[in-house]
């Protein structure tokens, strides 16, 4: 056995592969005796998934040497489809050509898919330092990434001491949502300098998503016209997900 | 201020925006001190919707002078779409360029969507005596309506002092609905005249679906091979819809 | 009256026109004063439905001669489709042009359906017998025909005194579900001799999911490289629901 990984639910897996599912279609996970990690940008660069699943998050873990593999990530997804949120899930490889999916429920399925070659190289990690910071019920914030969608595809995030101003345009007219600092929703909001960028909808719609099932807030970080990073909890032993996106740089 | 519009729920505007979608795609409001109110035909003149809401059925209503204003109709609908039934609406304009929609839940979101040029011209009032008219439930009548779409696009309605009978036919077959005049189903029939005229199925679907998170019934009132008239109460405060329908001419 | 069969609820005739719309887009019943019956084989030959379910199974059933009638499956299924669980079937022939489909629910509904030519021919039953037989759980037997077709369009089914095992495989890769003999989902198991064929997974899955609402499990029986029978019972008063597929004959 190269590795094998076991959880008692299958909501992680299916959380990991819903938010690589936002950004790519082949996806390479990196094992090493410590942990399970993913890291890759979406093709059009804009956005950057960072996931750290470490040994102590897993209810079993055997690694005995450094591994990558690579998968279509829609088989993976199918698979993971198939199971309830409480079956055992146990993922491993024997040999390097195919990963092996059981999932255990009144029985027990084992699923094989071949593994698919990638041309993976290392994505480095943007240095960012950050001037904002909140925390945010995540119910509301997925509700107020609706709103803004529903005229407008970018949303410009403003926030100051006092608010956070959530606002978009289009032909069709504009939206602006308002969180005062007292908002029950807003967890915790930090404020260095103040701070104001453009972000891509869908893409912030799609990982908010992705975390429902498994966190009831949402952290984001951001600065003037810079990367904002999204990022949330994986499992109550740890691991994380941290979701990077780049600013809109607007027309004039 | 030229006009401002305030109900503690959803659920009217939802009803309204419905019922208007299944006739137009951009809708014209007239608004003046004591009401706003809405009338059109479909473009090809075989439905009328006639709107009447005054300020006394809003929680919040002020106006300073006669407005008209013009919505893409799905527009508009995507911004109620964006409010839960419990939620405040506030509908305003500061000018006569955009509208203003603010859906107060947890937080407080502010759409303006710009307003539209349109041809508008008033639409009088056909008029029209009525020989039969019936009090039915609203639910047996969409089902009833959803029997006949089963088989047919119009439904031939007959009704005596004795019963109703919803009936329609194509080249797959017949199908007949009686509801006898004891039926719990049918609130009220009376009848001046035996009448028997033919409708499109779909309009009468339609304007009964928009009315079903309002009313438990529905007015309807005909004359033999004359225009229909549905009618339900808007709020408990007053307002209402009526729905006209031209009797499809029978080929021979 | 040539024909008239009443049963008190809809599910039986709702399982009977899905099973039935797996197969063919046509379907001719045969009524005689005993029972009713249906037989025949999809377009491709692959796989064949036999119908019985005797007069003492319906809540009424008068048939003076014996009389064939042919139907478009789709037509018949969106009669039932209107149908509550809960309401009264009537189905009926006056003369050989129509059928007539009568749906009692607070009010009573009365469809008449033309009836279509059919160029229907008798089909012999195949002559089998079956070396391996299987009671099993039903919503397992379709979650493990789920499992296979997440990967493949063909089961293998290979059953031995210990154990029954499907498996599938695909240029994706394989999966397989063991269920051993001491399963609780499996409510019998009878080999004769250890079998092992491959069928069509879509018409396995189509026949379960139409047998959903009146049984909570399935026989199914079959013998190596041979045909399979799944079986289901109709009524609690009898009749039942034969279902043939011809194995897969394997490429080399």
């Amino acid at each position: 056995m190269v590795f094998l990984a076991k959880t008692s639910n299958s909501v992680y897996w299916k959380v990991v592969v819903d938010a690589i599912a936002t950004l790519v279609e082949e996806a390479t996970f990196e094992v090493n005796p410590s942990a399970l990690s993913f890291r890759a940008m979406d093709p059009s660069h804009v956005a950057l998934i960072d996931l750290y699943w470490p040994n102590t998050a897993f209810d079993n873990f055997e690694c005995d040497k450094d591994v990558k593999f690579s998968v279509r990530i829609s088989d993976f997804k199918k698979l993971m489809d198939r199971a309830g949120s409480k079956d055992t899930i146990e993922i491993s490889m024997k040999d390097e050509s195919s990963l092996i999916v059981r999932i255990i429920s009144d029985y027990s399925s084992e699923f094989s898919i071949h593994l698919i070659e990638s041309t993976y190289g290392p994505t480095p990690l943007p240095k960012l330092s950050f001037n904002a910071k909140a925390i945010i019920d995540l119910k509301t914030f997925r509700k107020i990434l609706e709103d803004i969608s529903t005229l407008a595809d970018h949303v410009t995030i403003s926030a100051t001491k006092e608010k956070i101003v959530f606002s978009g345009k289009s032909d069709t007219g504009n939206v602006a949502v308002e969180l005062i600092s007292s908002s029950p929703a807003l967890k915790l909001l930090e404020i260095k300098e103040d701070s104001k960028a453009t972000y891509n909808v869908n893409y912030l719609t799609s990982i908010s998503r992705a975390a429902k099932d498994i966190s009831e807030t949402i952290s984001y970080e951001f600065s003037n016209k810079m990367p904002l990073r999204l990022q949330f909890q994986l499992t109550e032993q740890g691991g994380n997900i941290s979701f990077y996106l780049a600013p809109r740089i607007e027309e004039r």
